[in-house]
Protein backbone atom coordinates (compact mmCIF):
# COMPACT_ATOMS: atom_id res chain seq x y z
CA UNK A 1 0.00 0.00 0.00
CA UNK A 2 1.24 3.54 -0.67
CA UNK A 3 1.31 5.88 1.92
CA UNK A 4 -0.30 8.36 0.11
CA UNK A 5 -3.63 6.20 -0.94
CA UNK A 6 -6.87 7.56 0.89
CA UNK A 7 -9.09 4.83 1.65
CA UNK A 8 -12.50 5.92 1.05
CA UNK A 9 -14.10 4.68 4.07
CA UNK A 10 -17.76 3.77 3.17
CA UNK A 11 -18.91 3.41 6.66
CA UNK A 12 -17.74 6.62 7.56
CA UNK A 13 -19.90 8.48 4.99
CA UNK A 14 -22.78 5.98 5.97
CA UNK A 15 -22.75 7.04 9.71
CA UNK A 16 -22.52 10.55 9.02
CA UNK A 17 -25.28 10.28 6.71
CA UNK A 18 -27.65 7.90 9.24
CA UNK A 19 -25.96 9.82 11.91
CA UNK A 20 -27.92 13.15 10.34
CA UNK A 21 -31.17 11.32 10.15
CA UNK A 22 -31.64 10.44 13.53
CA UNK A 23 -33.41 14.12 14.76
CA UNK A 24 -35.23 13.98 11.50
CA UNK A 25 -36.64 10.14 12.57
CA UNK A 26 -37.27 12.01 16.18
CA UNK A 27 -39.13 14.74 15.21
CA UNK A 28 -41.28 12.64 12.96
CA UNK A 29 -41.78 10.09 15.67
CA UNK A 30 -43.28 12.87 17.76
CA UNK A 31 -45.90 13.94 15.42
CA UNK A 32 -46.52 9.87 15.43
CA UNK A 33 -44.83 9.64 12.00
CA UNK A 34 -42.83 5.98 11.99
CA UNK A 35 -41.17 6.38 8.09
CA UNK A 36 -41.54 2.83 6.82
CA UNK A 37 -39.61 1.31 3.91
CA UNK A 38 -41.31 -1.75 1.69
CA UNK A 39 -38.62 -4.07 0.90
CA UNK A 40 -40.50 -6.66 -2.07
CA UNK A 41 -38.35 -9.95 -2.62
CA UNK A 42 -39.20 -12.27 -5.61
CA UNK A 43 -37.98 -16.13 -4.96
CA UNK A 44 -34.72 -17.23 -2.72
CA UNK A 45 -31.73 -16.23 -4.16
CA UNK A 46 -29.85 -16.11 -1.06
CA UNK A 47 -27.41 -13.25 -1.62
CA UNK A 48 -30.59 -11.08 -2.23
CA UNK A 49 -32.36 -12.06 0.58
CA UNK A 50 -29.06 -11.28 2.71
CA UNK A 51 -29.17 -7.63 1.06
CA UNK A 52 -32.66 -7.42 2.14
CA UNK A 53 -32.23 -8.71 5.72
CA UNK A 54 -29.23 -6.43 6.42
CA UNK A 55 -31.44 -3.25 4.51
CA UNK A 56 -34.27 -4.24 7.52
CA UNK A 57 -31.50 -4.35 10.16
CA UNK A 58 -30.73 -1.08 9.43
CA UNK A 59 -33.87 0.42 9.37
CA UNK A 60 -34.24 -1.13 12.67
CA UNK A 61 -31.48 0.35 14.22
CA UNK A 62 -32.50 4.12 12.99
CA UNK A 63 -36.05 3.72 13.88
CA UNK A 64 -37.43 3.23 10.57
CA UNK A 65 -40.00 0.82 10.53
CA UNK A 66 -39.86 -2.01 7.42
CA UNK A 67 -42.26 -4.59 5.91
CA UNK A 68 -40.70 -7.53 3.80
CA UNK A 69 -42.62 -8.66 1.24
CA UNK A 70 -41.42 -12.28 -0.20
CA UNK A 71 -43.06 -13.23 -3.33
CA UNK A 72 -42.43 -17.04 -4.64
CA UNK A 73 -39.88 -17.97 -7.33
CA UNK A 74 -43.00 -18.62 -9.52
CA UNK A 75 -44.46 -15.49 -9.32
CA UNK A 76 -46.50 -13.59 -12.43
CA UNK A 77 -45.57 -9.88 -13.45
CA UNK A 78 -49.25 -9.41 -12.75
CA UNK A 79 -49.00 -10.41 -9.55
CA UNK A 80 -45.70 -8.94 -8.73
CA UNK A 81 -47.48 -5.66 -9.52
CA UNK A 82 -50.32 -6.24 -7.81
CA UNK A 83 -48.14 -6.34 -4.65
CA UNK A 84 -46.44 -3.33 -5.61
CA UNK A 85 -49.93 -1.43 -6.08
CA UNK A 86 -51.12 -2.82 -2.51
CA UNK A 87 -47.84 -1.16 -1.57
CA UNK A 88 -48.60 2.25 -3.34
CA UNK A 89 -52.26 2.54 -1.41
CA UNK A 90 -50.99 1.83 2.05
CA UNK A 91 -50.42 5.17 3.39
CA UNK A 92 -48.16 4.11 6.15
CA UNK A 93 -45.73 2.92 3.78
CA UNK A 94 -43.36 5.55 2.44
CA UNK A 95 -40.39 3.58 0.39
CA UNK A 96 -40.88 1.06 -1.91
CA UNK A 97 -37.25 -0.89 -3.00
CA UNK A 98 -37.97 -3.86 -5.21
CA UNK A 99 -35.03 -6.25 -5.18
CA UNK A 100 -32.96 -6.43 -8.24
CA UNK A 101 -32.64 -9.03 -10.19
CA UNK A 102 -35.99 -10.29 -10.09
CA UNK A 103 -36.71 -14.40 -11.56
CA UNK A 104 -36.67 -14.05 -15.65
CA UNK A 105 -40.00 -14.68 -16.40
CA UNK A 106 -41.18 -11.06 -14.62
CA UNK A 107 -41.13 -8.04 -16.47
CA UNK A 108 -38.41 -6.06 -14.36
CA UNK A 109 -39.41 -2.98 -16.08
CA UNK A 110 -42.93 -3.34 -16.03
CA UNK A 111 -42.59 -3.80 -12.19
CA UNK A 112 -40.40 -0.76 -11.55
CA UNK A 113 -42.69 1.11 -13.46
CA UNK A 114 -45.42 0.48 -11.40
CA UNK A 115 -44.40 2.27 -8.21
CA UNK A 116 -45.21 5.33 -6.84
CA UNK A 117 -43.01 8.15 -8.20
CA UNK A 118 -43.41 9.42 -4.65
CA UNK A 119 -42.09 6.12 -3.14
CA UNK A 120 -39.85 5.25 -5.76
CA UNK A 121 -37.04 5.78 -3.11
CA UNK A 122 -34.13 3.62 -5.21
CA UNK A 123 -34.80 5.61 -8.49
CA UNK A 124 -35.78 2.32 -10.88
CA UNK A 125 -38.78 4.57 -12.36
CA UNK A 126 -38.15 5.94 -16.07
CA UNK A 127 -39.59 9.47 -14.59
CA UNK A 128 -37.29 9.26 -11.45
CA UNK A 129 -34.27 8.32 -13.78
CA UNK A 130 -35.61 11.49 -16.02
CA UNK A 131 -35.64 13.84 -13.05
CA UNK A 132 -32.35 12.37 -12.15
CA UNK A 133 -30.75 12.96 -15.41
CA UNK A 134 -32.13 16.37 -15.65
CA UNK A 135 -30.67 16.99 -11.97
CA UNK A 136 -33.93 17.72 -10.35
CA UNK A 137 -34.72 14.05 -8.70
CA UNK A 138 -35.69 13.51 -5.51
CA UNK A 139 -34.47 10.18 -4.96
CA UNK A 140 -31.66 9.23 -7.64
CA UNK A 141 -30.98 5.54 -7.55
CA UNK A 142 -29.24 4.53 -4.66
CA UNK A 143 -25.55 3.32 -5.68
CA UNK A 144 -25.06 6.34 -8.00
CA UNK A 145 -26.11 8.62 -5.06
CA UNK A 146 -23.73 6.63 -2.91
CA UNK A 147 -20.35 7.16 -5.12
CA UNK A 148 -21.84 10.84 -5.17
CA UNK A 149 -22.20 11.02 -1.30
CA UNK A 150 -18.73 9.35 -1.33
CA UNK A 151 -16.80 12.02 -3.67
CA UNK A 152 -19.01 14.58 -1.65
CA UNK A 153 -17.50 13.63 1.93
CA UNK A 154 -13.94 13.53 0.47
CA UNK A 155 -14.43 17.08 -0.88
CA UNK A 156 -13.17 15.05 -4.51
CA UNK A 157 -13.28 17.70 -7.17
CA UNK A 158 -15.32 16.71 -10.18
CA UNK A 159 -16.02 19.64 -12.04
CA UNK A 160 -13.61 19.67 -15.13
CA UNK A 161 -12.42 16.03 -14.17
CA UNK A 162 -12.53 13.07 -16.62
CA UNK A 163 -14.85 10.50 -15.24
CA UNK A 164 -14.75 6.95 -16.55
CA UNK A 165 -18.11 4.61 -15.81
CA UNK A 166 -17.73 1.18 -16.46
CA UNK A 167 -20.87 -0.46 -16.99
CA UNK A 168 -24.26 1.67 -18.46
CA UNK A 169 -27.31 -0.62 -16.23
CA UNK A 170 -30.54 1.47 -15.94
CA UNK A 171 -30.01 1.40 -12.23
CA UNK A 172 -26.11 2.35 -12.15
CA UNK A 173 -23.93 2.92 -15.19
CA UNK A 174 -26.65 5.35 -16.90
CA UNK A 175 -27.84 7.36 -13.68
CA UNK A 176 -24.24 7.46 -12.22
CA UNK A 177 -22.81 8.89 -15.77
CA UNK A 178 -25.27 11.53 -15.79
CA UNK A 179 -25.06 12.72 -12.25
CA UNK A 180 -21.40 12.95 -12.98
CA UNK A 181 -22.08 15.30 -15.84
CA UNK A 182 -24.11 16.84 -13.51
CA UNK A 183 -21.64 17.81 -11.05
CA UNK A 184 -19.75 19.32 -14.18
CA UNK A 185 -17.08 15.81 -14.99
CA UNK A 186 -16.53 14.97 -18.80
CA UNK A 187 -18.34 11.17 -18.40
CA UNK A 188 -17.20 8.75 -20.81
CA UNK A 189 -19.35 5.78 -20.34
CA UNK A 190 -17.65 2.34 -21.38
CA UNK A 191 -19.28 -1.18 -21.35
CA UNK A 192 -18.85 -4.57 -23.11
CA UNK A 193 -18.54 -3.59 -26.06
CA UNK A 194 -15.77 -0.60 -25.88
CA UNK A 195 -12.70 -1.27 -28.46
CA UNK A 196 -9.11 -0.83 -25.96
CA UNK A 197 -10.92 -0.84 -22.64
CA UNK A 198 -7.84 -0.03 -21.02
CA UNK A 199 -7.04 2.82 -23.01
CA UNK A 200 -10.03 4.57 -22.18
CA UNK A 201 -10.01 4.14 -18.25
CA UNK A 202 -6.12 5.47 -18.37
CA UNK A 203 -8.50 8.50 -19.28
CA UNK A 204 -9.87 8.92 -15.88
CA UNK A 205 -9.47 11.10 -13.52
CA UNK A 206 -12.04 9.25 -11.66
CA UNK A 207 -12.79 5.72 -12.47
CA UNK A 208 -16.63 4.36 -11.41
CA UNK A 209 -16.29 0.17 -11.64
CA UNK A 210 -20.10 -0.75 -12.12
CA UNK A 211 -19.99 -4.01 -14.59
CA UNK A 212 -20.63 -6.74 -12.05
CA UNK A 213 -17.20 -8.90 -12.73
CA UNK A 214 -15.36 -9.55 -9.99
CA UNK A 215 -12.20 -8.20 -10.21
CA UNK A 216 -12.35 -6.59 -13.32
CA UNK A 217 -10.45 -3.62 -13.57
CA UNK A 218 -6.73 -3.84 -13.51
CA UNK A 219 -4.01 -2.00 -11.73
CA UNK A 220 -2.30 -0.99 -14.53
CA UNK A 221 -5.82 0.65 -16.66
CA UNK A 222 -5.29 3.17 -13.99
CA UNK A 223 -3.75 6.55 -14.63
CA UNK A 224 -1.58 7.09 -11.88
CA UNK A 225 -3.30 9.34 -8.46
CA UNK A 226 -6.96 8.28 -10.08
CA UNK A 227 -9.88 8.32 -8.01
CA UNK A 228 -11.20 4.53 -7.91
CA UNK A 229 -14.76 3.89 -6.94
CA UNK A 230 -15.72 -0.09 -7.05
CA UNK A 231 -19.54 -0.21 -6.93
CA UNK A 232 -19.33 -3.87 -7.54
CA UNK A 233 -20.76 -6.68 -5.13
CA UNK A 234 -19.73 -9.60 -7.13
CA UNK A 235 -20.50 -13.31 -4.97
CA UNK A 236 -18.10 -13.67 -1.70
CA UNK A 237 -18.14 -9.57 -1.09
CA UNK A 238 -15.84 -9.17 -4.29
CA UNK A 239 -15.53 -5.90 -6.10
CA UNK A 240 -15.22 -5.34 -9.25
CA UNK A 241 -12.18 -3.91 -9.11
CA UNK A 242 -8.19 -5.65 -8.55
CA UNK A 243 -8.02 -3.49 -5.05
CA UNK A 244 -4.57 -5.14 -4.48
CA UNK A 245 -3.14 -3.67 -8.12
CA UNK A 246 -5.54 -0.46 -8.22
CA UNK A 247 -4.63 0.30 -4.90
CA UNK A 248 -1.57 1.06 -5.21
CA UNK A 249 -1.79 3.21 -8.13
CA UNK A 250 -5.10 5.48 -7.00
CA UNK A 251 -5.13 8.28 -4.91
CA UNK A 252 -8.28 7.29 -3.51
CA UNK A 253 -10.08 3.77 -3.97
CA UNK A 254 -13.54 2.50 -1.78
CA UNK A 255 -12.91 -0.73 -0.69
CA UNK A 256 -15.63 -3.92 -0.76
CA UNK A 257 -16.76 -4.36 1.53
CA UNK A 258 -17.16 -1.30 3.47
CA UNK A 259 -16.94 0.75 0.13
CA UNK A 260 -20.34 1.98 -1.64
CA UNK A 261 -22.39 -0.63 -0.16
CA UNK A 262 -23.00 0.69 3.25
CA UNK A 263 -23.48 4.35 1.70
CA UNK A 264 -26.06 2.43 -0.44
CA UNK A 265 -27.98 1.71 2.38
CA UNK A 266 -27.43 4.24 3.80
CA UNK A 267 -28.80 6.72 1.24
CA UNK A 268 -32.12 4.21 0.83
CA UNK A 269 -32.59 5.29 4.92
CA UNK A 270 -32.00 8.82 3.75
CA UNK A 271 -34.49 8.84 0.99
CA UNK A 272 -36.87 6.69 3.04
CA UNK A 273 -37.17 9.50 5.75
CA UNK A 274 -37.38 12.18 2.95
CA UNK A 275 -40.05 10.54 1.60
CA UNK A 276 -41.96 10.19 5.04
CA UNK A 277 -41.20 14.02 5.94
CA UNK A 278 -42.69 15.07 2.33
CA UNK A 279 -46.19 13.09 3.45
CA UNK A 280 -45.60 14.91 7.39
CA UNK A 281 -45.91 17.96 5.39
CA UNK A 282 -49.14 17.31 3.57
CA UNK B 1 -11.60 19.65 -49.91
CA UNK B 2 -9.95 16.30 -49.76
CA UNK B 3 -11.37 13.93 -52.68
CA UNK B 4 -12.13 10.89 -50.08
CA UNK B 5 -14.47 13.00 -47.33
CA UNK B 6 -18.22 11.95 -47.48
CA UNK B 7 -20.75 14.73 -47.51
CA UNK B 8 -23.42 13.52 -45.61
CA UNK B 9 -26.00 14.53 -47.33
CA UNK B 10 -29.27 15.47 -44.79
CA UNK B 11 -31.75 16.26 -47.37
CA UNK B 12 -30.67 13.05 -49.29
CA UNK B 13 -31.92 11.46 -45.90
CA UNK B 14 -35.10 13.59 -45.25
CA UNK B 15 -35.65 12.64 -48.54
CA UNK B 16 -35.71 8.68 -47.89
CA UNK B 17 -37.30 9.22 -44.15
CA UNK B 18 -40.43 11.39 -46.52
CA UNK B 19 -40.60 8.99 -49.30
CA UNK B 20 -41.61 6.14 -46.55
CA UNK B 21 -44.36 8.64 -45.31
CA UNK B 22 -46.36 8.91 -48.50
CA UNK B 23 -48.35 5.50 -48.61
CA UNK B 24 -48.66 5.24 -44.98
CA UNK B 25 -50.01 9.32 -45.18
CA UNK B 26 -52.30 8.09 -48.41
CA UNK B 27 -53.61 5.01 -46.31
CA UNK B 28 -54.82 7.16 -43.23
CA UNK B 29 -56.44 9.53 -45.99
CA UNK B 30 -58.63 6.37 -47.22
CA UNK B 31 -59.70 5.99 -43.77
CA UNK B 32 -60.49 9.79 -43.36
CA UNK B 33 -57.51 10.44 -40.88
CA UNK B 34 -55.22 13.05 -41.29
CA UNK B 35 -51.72 13.20 -39.14
CA UNK B 36 -51.03 16.79 -37.46
CA UNK B 37 -49.12 18.42 -36.09
CA UNK B 38 -49.41 21.11 -33.60
CA UNK B 39 -46.51 23.37 -33.25
CA UNK B 40 -46.95 25.87 -30.37
CA UNK B 41 -44.57 29.54 -30.30
CA UNK B 42 -44.85 32.09 -27.98
CA UNK B 43 -42.88 35.04 -28.14
CA UNK B 44 -41.85 36.49 -31.68
CA UNK B 45 -38.50 35.26 -32.11
CA UNK B 46 -37.67 35.67 -35.91
CA UNK B 47 -35.36 32.57 -36.08
CA UNK B 48 -38.35 30.19 -34.09
CA UNK B 49 -40.73 31.63 -36.11
CA UNK B 50 -39.51 30.79 -39.30
CA UNK B 51 -38.76 27.23 -37.61
CA UNK B 52 -42.21 26.78 -37.29
CA UNK B 53 -42.70 27.98 -40.59
CA UNK B 54 -40.66 25.41 -41.84
CA UNK B 55 -42.21 22.61 -40.08
CA UNK B 56 -45.78 23.75 -41.27
CA UNK B 57 -44.53 23.70 -44.86
CA UNK B 58 -42.92 20.31 -44.59
CA UNK B 59 -46.33 18.96 -43.22
CA UNK B 60 -48.41 20.87 -46.10
CA UNK B 61 -45.96 18.75 -48.95
CA UNK B 62 -46.63 15.76 -47.16
CA UNK B 63 -50.64 15.89 -46.74
CA UNK B 64 -49.75 16.02 -42.93
CA UNK B 65 -52.01 18.93 -41.34
CA UNK B 66 -50.87 21.28 -39.06
CA UNK B 67 -51.55 24.01 -36.85
CA UNK B 68 -50.00 26.94 -35.59
CA UNK B 69 -50.30 28.14 -32.25
CA UNK B 70 -49.00 31.46 -31.62
CA UNK B 71 -49.01 33.19 -27.89
CA UNK B 72 -47.57 37.06 -26.86
CA UNK B 73 -44.06 37.13 -25.53
CA UNK B 74 -45.85 37.81 -22.49
CA UNK B 75 -47.27 34.88 -21.96
CA UNK B 76 -47.28 33.01 -18.43
CA UNK B 77 -46.23 29.18 -17.76
CA UNK B 78 -49.88 28.84 -16.67
CA UNK B 79 -51.27 30.62 -20.07
CA UNK B 80 -48.39 27.89 -22.10
CA UNK B 81 -49.82 25.11 -19.97
CA UNK B 82 -53.54 25.51 -20.53
CA UNK B 83 -53.19 26.01 -24.32
CA UNK B 84 -50.82 22.51 -24.56
CA UNK B 85 -53.48 20.92 -22.56
CA UNK B 86 -56.02 22.05 -24.97
CA UNK B 87 -54.39 20.48 -27.81
CA UNK B 88 -53.82 17.24 -25.56
CA UNK B 89 -57.32 17.45 -25.64
CA UNK B 90 -58.11 17.84 -29.08
CA UNK B 91 -58.26 14.52 -30.86
CA UNK B 92 -57.70 15.87 -34.60
CA UNK B 93 -53.73 16.44 -32.86
CA UNK B 94 -51.53 13.87 -32.96
CA UNK B 95 -48.35 15.66 -31.99
CA UNK B 96 -47.21 18.55 -30.10
CA UNK B 97 -44.08 20.60 -30.50
CA UNK B 98 -43.47 23.27 -28.15
CA UNK B 99 -40.59 25.84 -30.29
CA UNK B 100 -37.39 25.83 -28.09
CA UNK B 101 -36.41 28.77 -26.42
CA UNK B 102 -39.13 30.22 -25.07
CA UNK B 103 -39.27 33.28 -23.14
CA UNK B 104 -37.31 33.84 -19.95
CA UNK B 105 -40.57 33.80 -17.80
CA UNK B 106 -42.13 30.42 -18.35
CA UNK B 107 -40.71 27.38 -16.53
CA UNK B 108 -40.18 25.74 -19.59
CA UNK B 109 -39.72 22.36 -18.17
CA UNK B 110 -43.12 22.41 -17.18
CA UNK B 111 -44.40 23.68 -20.09
CA UNK B 112 -42.69 20.61 -21.65
CA UNK B 113 -43.98 18.05 -19.09
CA UNK B 114 -47.98 19.36 -19.90
CA UNK B 115 -47.40 17.84 -23.24
CA UNK B 116 -48.93 14.32 -23.41
CA UNK B 117 -46.68 11.24 -23.91
CA UNK B 118 -48.81 10.19 -27.06
CA UNK B 119 -48.33 13.25 -28.18
CA UNK B 120 -44.53 14.05 -27.44
CA UNK B 121 -43.74 13.89 -30.98
CA UNK B 122 -40.00 15.39 -30.09
CA UNK B 123 -39.50 13.43 -26.77
CA UNK B 124 -39.45 16.49 -24.48
CA UNK B 125 -40.96 15.16 -21.35
CA UNK B 126 -38.82 12.97 -18.47
CA UNK B 127 -41.25 10.12 -19.27
CA UNK B 128 -39.83 10.41 -23.24
CA UNK B 129 -36.55 11.02 -22.27
CA UNK B 130 -35.91 7.80 -19.69
CA UNK B 131 -37.99 5.72 -22.77
CA UNK B 132 -35.26 6.88 -24.83
CA UNK B 133 -32.47 6.63 -22.24
CA UNK B 134 -33.47 2.93 -21.80
CA UNK B 135 -34.10 2.02 -25.81
CA UNK B 136 -37.87 1.49 -25.98
CA UNK B 137 -39.43 5.13 -26.60
CA UNK B 138 -41.69 6.08 -29.31
CA UNK B 139 -40.16 9.06 -30.13
CA UNK B 140 -36.57 10.36 -29.53
CA UNK B 141 -35.94 13.67 -30.03
CA UNK B 142 -36.08 14.95 -32.94
CA UNK B 143 -32.76 16.26 -33.70
CA UNK B 144 -30.80 13.39 -31.29
CA UNK B 145 -32.87 10.76 -33.81
CA UNK B 146 -31.93 12.47 -37.02
CA UNK B 147 -28.42 12.48 -35.80
CA UNK B 148 -28.68 8.43 -36.11
CA UNK B 149 -30.79 8.39 -38.90
CA UNK B 150 -27.86 9.63 -40.66
CA UNK B 151 -25.33 7.10 -39.40
CA UNK B 152 -27.84 4.51 -40.17
CA UNK B 153 -28.43 5.96 -43.91
CA UNK B 154 -24.75 6.16 -44.49
CA UNK B 155 -24.46 3.21 -42.78
CA UNK B 156 -21.35 4.07 -40.30
CA UNK B 157 -20.54 1.56 -37.73
CA UNK B 158 -21.40 3.02 -34.27
CA UNK B 159 -20.90 -0.26 -32.71
CA UNK B 160 -17.13 -0.37 -30.16
CA UNK B 161 -16.50 3.12 -31.57
CA UNK B 162 -16.00 5.89 -29.38
CA UNK B 163 -18.56 9.07 -29.85
CA UNK B 164 -17.70 12.38 -28.46
CA UNK B 165 -20.43 14.24 -27.72
CA UNK B 166 -19.96 18.39 -27.48
CA UNK B 167 -23.03 19.93 -25.15
CA UNK B 168 -25.41 18.30 -22.69
CA UNK B 169 -28.62 19.78 -22.87
CA UNK B 170 -31.89 17.52 -22.13
CA UNK B 171 -33.27 17.49 -25.76
CA UNK B 172 -30.13 17.19 -27.40
CA UNK B 173 -26.14 16.21 -25.92
CA UNK B 174 -27.75 13.90 -23.06
CA UNK B 175 -30.35 12.31 -25.67
CA UNK B 176 -28.03 11.56 -28.06
CA UNK B 177 -25.10 10.49 -26.02
CA UNK B 178 -27.52 7.65 -24.22
CA UNK B 179 -28.47 6.62 -28.15
CA UNK B 180 -25.14 6.48 -29.56
CA UNK B 181 -24.68 4.67 -26.28
CA UNK B 182 -27.31 2.02 -26.68
CA UNK B 183 -25.86 1.80 -30.50
CA UNK B 184 -23.18 0.64 -28.50
CA UNK B 185 -20.46 3.20 -29.22
CA UNK B 186 -18.23 4.17 -26.38
CA UNK B 187 -19.45 7.84 -25.54
CA UNK B 188 -17.61 10.83 -24.00
CA UNK B 189 -20.03 14.18 -23.00
CA UNK B 190 -18.31 17.22 -22.95
CA UNK B 191 -19.33 20.79 -22.20
CA UNK B 192 -18.59 24.30 -20.90
CA UNK B 193 -16.61 22.60 -18.17
CA UNK B 194 -14.56 20.01 -19.87
CA UNK B 195 -10.81 20.48 -19.49
CA UNK B 196 -8.60 20.55 -22.66
CA UNK B 197 -11.88 19.87 -24.73
CA UNK B 198 -9.39 19.25 -27.99
CA UNK B 199 -7.68 16.43 -26.72
CA UNK B 200 -11.08 14.92 -25.78
CA UNK B 201 -12.47 15.40 -29.12
CA UNK B 202 -9.69 14.06 -30.74
CA UNK B 203 -10.42 10.83 -29.28
CA UNK B 204 -13.88 10.77 -31.18
CA UNK B 205 -14.52 8.18 -34.22
CA UNK B 206 -17.66 10.00 -34.72
CA UNK B 207 -18.11 13.87 -33.16
CA UNK B 208 -21.16 15.28 -32.44
CA UNK B 209 -21.37 18.77 -32.14
CA UNK B 210 -23.99 20.23 -30.12
CA UNK B 211 -23.08 23.21 -28.29
CA UNK B 212 -24.72 26.35 -29.79
CA UNK B 213 -21.57 28.45 -30.74
CA UNK B 214 -20.78 29.24 -34.64
CA UNK B 215 -17.92 27.26 -36.08
CA UNK B 216 -16.75 26.21 -32.84
CA UNK B 217 -15.19 22.65 -33.16
CA UNK B 218 -11.88 23.62 -34.90
CA UNK B 219 -9.73 21.30 -37.92
CA UNK B 220 -6.44 20.36 -36.08
CA UNK B 221 -9.37 19.12 -32.85
CA UNK B 222 -10.62 16.11 -35.11
CA UNK B 223 -8.58 12.54 -35.07
CA UNK B 224 -7.78 12.08 -38.87
CA UNK B 225 -10.92 10.61 -40.14
CA UNK B 226 -13.21 11.04 -38.08
CA UNK B 227 -17.34 11.56 -38.66
CA UNK B 228 -18.38 14.72 -37.89
CA UNK B 229 -22.30 15.50 -37.32
CA UNK B 230 -23.23 19.59 -36.46
CA UNK B 231 -26.37 19.78 -34.89
CA UNK B 232 -25.44 23.23 -34.58
CA UNK B 233 -28.21 26.22 -36.21
CA UNK B 234 -26.75 29.35 -35.31
CA UNK B 235 -27.47 32.70 -37.06
CA UNK B 236 -27.02 33.16 -40.27
CA UNK B 237 -27.36 29.19 -40.58
CA UNK B 238 -23.58 28.70 -39.69
CA UNK B 239 -23.03 25.18 -37.87
CA UNK B 240 -21.51 24.61 -34.79
CA UNK B 241 -18.14 23.41 -37.28
CA UNK B 242 -15.86 25.19 -38.31
CA UNK B 243 -16.51 23.06 -41.84
CA UNK B 244 -14.02 24.25 -43.66
CA UNK B 245 -11.17 23.09 -41.65
CA UNK B 246 -12.77 20.23 -40.47
CA UNK B 247 -14.15 18.90 -43.71
CA UNK B 248 -10.27 18.84 -44.62
CA UNK B 249 -9.65 16.24 -41.29
CA UNK B 250 -12.93 14.04 -41.59
CA UNK B 251 -13.96 11.11 -43.29
CA UNK B 252 -17.59 12.15 -43.58
CA UNK B 253 -19.25 15.12 -42.19
CA UNK B 254 -22.97 16.77 -42.46
CA UNK B 255 -22.76 20.18 -44.04
CA UNK B 256 -24.62 22.99 -42.44
CA UNK B 257 -27.30 23.66 -44.39
CA UNK B 258 -28.45 20.49 -45.54
CA UNK B 259 -27.16 18.33 -42.89
CA UNK B 260 -28.74 17.51 -39.69
CA UNK B 261 -31.67 20.47 -39.96
CA UNK B 262 -33.66 18.84 -42.62
CA UNK B 263 -33.55 15.26 -41.16
CA UNK B 264 -34.87 16.60 -37.57
CA UNK B 265 -37.95 18.31 -40.05
CA UNK B 266 -38.73 14.27 -41.65
CA UNK B 267 -37.86 12.47 -38.36
CA UNK B 268 -40.55 15.41 -36.99
CA UNK B 269 -42.94 13.75 -39.73
CA UNK B 270 -42.29 10.58 -39.06
CA UNK B 271 -42.82 10.96 -35.30
CA UNK B 272 -46.22 12.38 -36.17
CA UNK B 273 -47.28 9.87 -38.70
CA UNK B 274 -46.36 7.59 -36.00
CA UNK B 275 -48.55 9.10 -33.64
CA UNK B 276 -51.50 9.66 -36.07
CA UNK B 277 -51.35 5.61 -36.87
CA UNK B 278 -51.57 4.61 -33.24
CA UNK B 279 -54.74 6.49 -32.81
CA UNK B 280 -56.06 4.78 -35.92
CA UNK B 281 -55.56 1.39 -34.79
CA UNK B 282 -57.04 2.37 -31.66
Amino acid sequence: MSAETVILDGNRVADAIKESLLSRVANMAEKGIVPCLATVLVGDDPASATYVRMKGNACKRLGIQSIRVVLPEHTTTEELIAAINKLNDDESVHGILLQHPVPKQIDERAAFEAISIDKDVDGVTTLGFAQNAFGFAEFPSCTPAAIIAILDYYQIPVEGKHAVVIGRSPILGKPVSLMLLNKNATVTTCHSKTANLADIVRLGDIVVAAVGKPQFVQGDWLKSGAIVLDAGYNPGNIGDVDYEACEKVASAITPVPAGVGPVTIATLLKHTVDAAEKVARK
